[in-house]
């Protein structure tokens, strides 16, 4: 058992309203941290632009709160704030509050949706490193020793060093000739796929830097593709639902497979399905974030780097699992990302094996659970905001070029 | 001799009022390149922030630009566009000009400034981290095919690797075992040493993705101090003079030696003077300009990045060395920044070498003639505003340590 956290010890969460930030929320505040949620409410604000919303009618920000208190007992503050443009205000609620940690949701996270245009590129640029910047102004400026524990991306490695194991955040490289040969420790050569994920690349060169100058702690956390739903606390009332998002921008790959199956709708693979990918499920994105403020770095240490991610798959297995479940059809449409077809993908995650995650995998009865959750909530659905609508350059189309009906072609 | 540009071929300079922008854009006008300047008069704002002016009296930039139409007979344009918040108006401009090539240096350039409070950390990121997105934004979305040469900085290495000579931009590394070892080019690790560094390390990412994404050509110049004030063209009319600092903040080092010691002041050393810094003057920053617009990246390649910088000297070297012209005494003083008291830095630059650059060196005549200009001038000096003012952390005081009078220390 994951041993209760001192009276009173304070985390703020930023980005608490959102899919990961609010089942951490919840997660932390039930287990006995004193919580609070600094939010602009902003991906409510982007789902009234794209004319979509979560498949699951989640419930406002402080009826979500109202409704925790009654069934757990435990309160949980909330305060609009936009972190990237109320830097007074911020640094005014961490002076007062006094964190022991603040967790760090608070960036546009979506990667079709960094590359829908210019306008699009602009905001996910400025609003996430504008945010990481503030935060760790506001840290400096506050004189209090408060770890930081940002989310950020397997993608910041790109694909990987073929036949190499992608290391946890840093890379030992040989520079030099033979004669004069020396090892050195780097941050893992970026290779961001889009600009969503340049920012997280350009957030662990911020790290890096205040990391050197201020020696503040921070853990940066580079996660895979989260599935799933509910954890043990969203699962507690209708009210606490989390999100999830079907549509082309902010669905992820294999959330929307499952709905798609659970609709009838074709499973939409984009390109080959050769790409692999790394998975993690809601509860263990959960876990892991406990485990990380229960561990802080030593003082001095420098940024603390861990692969939040559990397992990898291509696409094309992960639909075949779910036509052989379901006998969803397969449809295959150009690839709007400019990528590889096929890629390898094997990563090291020992240091959350070693704090003692016990990874919840897709062999579990989870599946079924967000089956049941997208048959449940169908009649929300907006079909016709399936298909993704971004696209990486100019070019491309987003014809279908070819279906598989599972059933008929085993 | 340089080969003519080509009848009308265009130009815009970002930044083109500023220290380097200013005799850049002049250099290219001479040269017979079609000029526009887009600049939003920042830096001379923030004189006005700092309370605290070029030793040099600059002329309005429409001023300027009226007595190089009558000195050279050629026309510069001049639009007034904040690049990192006016968009649309950006776009529209590269639209109808549609330039050969944009010169990228629209960002705020001093370490020392970047220091200074959170305040100026945060319009630092955040002007320069979107000015170099939505320049980028802007090529893409005017489906023209511009080259985009960018002023970045020597610091974005850190002080180097121990023994080996920084590369240009890239290093070779060898990863992975003895049995399964593979050598891979990366983007040299960035080490920034202020947040100013810092954007400048931001850039080269951003740079190496929309490279990758939408095929840019990019050219990234890795300058080192500049030193000198006037170039073949600032040099015809008063009125053209360049802007000289010598401020704290935007004061670089070898200026501000010869700027002391032209008015008797003792000369400022940081720290031990055992750093060493790269050095280029400001005639060679222009000559550097014109060779990377007349020899772009072809389309399809990577980034291409060149040192920008002719030698390299200690700190402790250019004060004796000007010691010993002038007389001046020598005073130490704590050192602001979180750095090692001394380090090597020895650099390639055979990249500018090779397309024909002739460096002018410290032992010229031109140290003359920046005392010279610093003697004509002083009048305009506020010494008040030489100590640099900015801390990169707390803990540190301003006071003197140490004094050295070179005729009596010898």
């Amino acid at each position: 058992m994951m041993q209760q956290p001192k009276m009173n010890e304070k985390i703020i969460i930023l980005g608490g309203d959102g899919f990961c930030g609010w089942p951490t929320s919840l997660g932390l505040s039930q287990a006995g941290y004193d919580v609070t949620i600094i939010d602009n409410l902003s991906r409510r604000k982007i789902d009234i632009e794209l004319e979509c919303t979560s498949l699951t009618p989640i419930q406002p920000i402080n009826k979500r709160l109202a409704r925790w208190k009654e069934v757990s007992g435990k309160s949980i503050d909330f305060i609009n704030i936009d972190v990237a443009q109320e830097y007074e205000f911020l640094l005014k609620t961490i002076k007062e509050i006094k964190p022991k940690a603040i967790v760090h949701f608070a960036e546009q996270r979506a990667a079709p949706y960094s590359m829908k245009s210019s306008k699009h590129k602009q905001y996910t640029v400025n609003n996430n490193v504008a945010s990481t910047n503030n935060i760790l102004c506001a840290i400096v400026d506050s004189e209090l020793d408060i770890h930081l524990v940002h989310l950020g991306t397997m993608g910041v490695y790109g694909y990987g060093t073929a036949g190499l194991a992608i290391p946890e955040g840093y890379l030992p490289v040989k520079v030099g000739d033979n004669e004069n040969e020396t090892e050195i420790d780097i941050l893992y050569p970026a290779n961001p796929g889009s600009i969503y994920h340049m920012t997280k690349t350009l957030d662990a060169l911020t790290f890096f830097f205040y990391n050197k100058n201020d020696a503040i702690r921070i853990t940066d956390l580079h996660q895979g593709i989260v599935w799933g739903t509910n954890t043990e606390e969203t699962r507690q009332h209708e009210d606490l639902i989390n999100r999830f998002d079907y549509d082309g921008d902010y669905g992820t790959v294999l959330n929307r497979f499952l709905m798609q199956s659970a609709i009838g709708h074709p499973l939409t693979v984009h390109g080959t399905g050769g790409q692999t990918r790394a998975f993690i499920h809601i509860q263990d994105t959960v876990n892991c974030i406990k485990l990380a403020i229960k561990n802080p770095p030593k003082l001095g240490d420098k940024v603390k780097i861990f692969n939040q991610a559990t397992e990898s798959h291509t696409l094309k297995t992960l639909a075949k699992m779910i036509a052989d479940m379901t006998g969803a059809e397969i449809r295959y449409y150009k690839n709007p990302r400019k990528e590889d077809e096929e890629n390898e993908l094997i990563f090291k995650n020992e240091n959350f094996l070693a704090l003692g995650l016990n990874p919840i995998t897709l062999e579990t009865g989870l599946l079924n659970e967000v089956i049941d959750i997208a048959k449940k909530y169908q009649y929300l659905c907006d079909t016709s905001k399936i298909p993704c609508a971004s696209m990486w350059g100019t070019g491309n189309e987003f014809d279908a070029v070819g279906s598989i009906n599972p059933v008929s072609n085993q």
